[in-house]
């Protein structure tokens, strides 16, 4: 850590500051310069409180040199992991899209839509049953019945099932869901990070509408410093001035979160864009640039299929989809 | 609710989608345009998701007309909420200066603050004793014990206590304390929000980095709707482009919030700006304004101290800020 | 154009209003709500001042149905444009890659580098005469040597040019520039795009760093109000709270741009990310989304190519990317 | 200036910079550590490029210690500039009020918006005769007929006026405008502001919607190194995700440049906030956290006052704020 001073620290200030920081058992080399003085700090410097520092009046700035994550960093874990998804591999390689409705309806729709999904190649079955909403008026999801139905459409096509977590009260009735999602409001909730650390689930981490992918990437190592190393990266869009769309994707998201970390990067088109025309695009651009995966809505209920629109595809786009998804890998792996 | 249909809409898809909105039960009326249709919804709209409606193909734009929010809205509540916080009333006139350390450290760090910010003329003592932390490496708060020094410091001082509860389940921790702060990232916790509404505690809602104000009063809804009106609102800075400042400060929310809510708004310039010396030129802003109260970070440390900076004010500053705090809103208020 | 009123309208002030209205010719149909009322406008509404009929307290908003936009839009010309750019097509299935240094330093730099990335396929050869920089201390491109060395490097390759113009004043050196490039920070220098708009030069339109796309189609309309239809838009990255890459890439732009208007779209991803090691990946996500062209920054300058970094690719970098890109466009194609 | 190089540099490329930067007259003190080592650069470093530096693969960060202002830095000019704005002074203790409509409609109109703000004690008339406006069909303003018509307001009522210049080949049009206004979206025109640098004109530079305030001081400093002297900065709102106010206005901006600038600084409340309800409460706030100006749209036209709305004041309106902003004044400085 190398911390810039201002020259208007007296000699005073910089020896009681740089005594604070020994106290912290880390060592601090001293460079002066003309119009500055830099402290460069060895040792266990993830404890110094980086916020506090930079906001002392005598400091000019503060620049980790090291990454502050450790567990999910690259640099010391060259390989890509390859995560467990309900006995599907993701990461390393291992490319898998997860299909399936925004919420869990009714055993006909969940039931129907795994199937369909199935069939054009997904691996994994998405469907909501505890759903965030702005509005407490707003229907919520069927909850226990929703996971029930859940079950059900598994058990008929042997797809892994990936189901929102809200709050870790509700987490013994997760007990048999495949990959646990911590959605982008719930990024942040570091108590539900570290509790979810101390469990085996793979937990599938969306990245928050105004998260840096820093911070993402510190998220994950709350849920991996407790001991889960069972985690997938979602990048869902971040909240800009741009209305057309309902987020913005970031796609540069995934090479950059493949530069920093090994965890596997998933990308989901259907949420960040809000449109279901603009899904196929996105879908294959991030299939391009290298994520390891894909969560696409699809729907197959009446009010969705009337007007062949919304931001979830009908089970025959979503096949359309998969076959350019699959060209498109091909070629970029070629 | 007025729904905007496109021309491409054909008789068959605008009857379907009729009928599913009445199915609803709203009544629905038409009226034609050459290159538009628009349906008026009326009767309780409240339960139609708007977000689906908006993702229809066949659909131009959704535009509520009523606002979403129904407990919070000055509409229906037309004087200023006077909320009590520890029996210290804020809102409708009462103006409130809740100030105290970042973290509690030591009970002398915290009661000589108390002390300082009462001698002041502060009415309510803050300090965090649950932190969220970006690192799970950093220093996370005193936890039960930092609970403990702020019922002391209540005991010395009589200033009712502020403070963040993180998790729902250390909730029990909080039977004593005057107003639970939900912090920016649980913004939209949204079960957590439905939990503290079953409660009588008075609750400080911070807006959410990336939340708009429409957002903000939907948490409020959340907490309102399970039947518990004790919520007081905090604006405390968005996350923009600009690095100058930690985040940006909104000081419009507060005239925007008075005009939608009859809910007390309170501001926190000390996150917002992350400087202390632009803390007191924002505090008085805020109060000018019409701000109901100010949440203020003062110090007394060393580290802190020797530095005279930082986004914490030392006890003589925050003395010199209260009396340009004063003169102001008798200047506005006469 | 729907305009929705506040129930709290006074009849005279909708009377006033209404007349108003008509004496801008258009016409006003009247439907009533027992919350609201909407006001349809018929007729050209292009002349109505939206933001002034939204700032007025009575109205609720304004919903404009009809895009303000003519000239590029898709609905009044359905097929793809496409564009000359110095006799090579863009747009339509017409797939362009434009490649150069930032800026033109000396003729064995630009000459170098044109006969590299031509060997590799590109098909335009970029470089900045002109250069916008944020310090008034900063070099400034070589200006009108610049441009002469450009087309030298033309006249030795065959590759027509494309390289910005800041101020009209210095149009007359750009008279045999195959493509004029309007930089982000020209988006909305209104006067420019509408001289622009009476030349017949080919124009590269970038979209500005905090800008919609609406806004980037309205700066495109300007130059065709004109006359001039060689417009090509340029997704270039947009301004957000992320700060590892310089901006964030906004792919959504290439099928939201295709969906609105039939001008080409072509994406830039170097300026957008900043990081060479970057480049490839969203390069051949554009390409895979759709986009009709590309904007590749290359270079073969020892500082650069001593540290085979910057945003700038090497000329062997290049190459291997040209090689996946065509693999992807066909994989999508096919 | 200090740069970082990461750990995995070899020697030769270290070398390699290092006499790359010395030949650039600068000295390079190095600073090893065990995982970075440290560039100290002392000289004239503002030839350096800062984004080339950074974007070498071999150098982690670069870190600018001095700012890369001179003239607008208040390091070099501790006391606050008294710029003159058509005879009437703004700064140093000198507050001024510039009211006005939004554009120059009639003679009526504009002498008699500038008589009432006169009598409500603005010292200064504002009004567009050149409007930039996204769209190329709406209303661009009255041109020289607009300019006439600001000449004879001024000339019954002994206002200065201010008025925004769009485009250098107007500019003799302006020779008798007193304050002349660059507006946000030429707040990056670099040639307008090198031009405007070499006349000796008052220039009121306002922030544009994306800008950092570093950048705002950069334009300035690209005005003030021409040796035009006789700038006024202007904050108007940045761009952001909240949708309720027109931009969001940033008061933050106002104590941060008087830190790093001794040039004033005004605010502009009816553009950043886009409602008239909104503007009292931020001119007030504007004034009490130090702003040396205000800028405040007034209309007396029948449309607006219908409707007593919009982003303008009515002339009782703004008579009310001032008594308001007047007595918050003399608050803050007693």
């Amino acid at each position: 850590m190398i911390t810039v001073l201002k020259s208007t620290a007296t000699p005073e200030q910089r020896e009681h500051l740089i005594r604070w920081l020994e106290s912290q058992n880390v060592q601090v080399h001293i460079s002066e310069g003309s119009e500055y003085t830099v402290l460069g700090l060895v040792g266990d410097t993830g404890h110094i409180d980086i916020e506090l520092l930079e906001s002392l009046d005598m400091v000019d700035s503060v620049k980790r040199v090291s990454e502050p994550f450790k567990k999910v960093n690259r640099k010391f874990h060259p390989d890509d992991s390859v995560i467990s998804a309900g006995g599907v591999p993701i990461g390393g390689g291992h490319f898998q899209v997860i299909a399936g409705p925004c919420s869990v309806e009714t055993r006909e729709q969940i039931i129907g839509v795994a199937e369909a999904v199935k069939a054009s190649g997904a691996t994994l079955l998405r469907g909501g049953a505890f759903k965030p909403r702005t509005s407490p008026y707003a229907f919520q999801g069927l909850h226990a019945e929703g996971l029930e139905l859940l079950r059900e459409a598994r058990a008929q096509t042997g797809l892994p099932i990936v189901t929102e977590l809200m709050n870790m009260r509700d987490f013994d009735l997760f007990a048999d869901v495949d990959v646990i999602q911590v959605g982008a409001r719930n990024m942040q909730n570091f108590d539900m990070l570290r509790e979810l650390g101390r469990t085996d689930k793979t937990i599938l981490l969306k990245r928050g509408l105004a998260n840096t992918l820093q911070e993402l990437l510190m998220s994950a190592e709350y849920i991996m410093a407790g001991g889960n190393e069972n985690v997938i990266l979602c990048e869902r869009g971040i909240r800009t001035f741009e209305t057309y769309t309902r987020n913005t994707l970031d796609l540069s998201a995934v090479p950059v979160l493949h530069e920093l970390s090994h965890l596997p990067v998933v990308v989901d088109p259907s949420h960040a864009t809000g449109h279901a025309s603009l899904v196929p695009s996105m879908a294959v651009a991030a299939a391009a640039c290298g994520a390891d995966g894909l969560m696409i809505e699809v729907h197959n209920d009446p009010i969705h299929a009337l007007c062949d629109g919304a931001q979830s595809l009908t089970p025959a786009q979503f096949d359309a989809l998969m076959g350019q998804v699959r060209r498109v890998r091909e070629a970029v792996l070629s």
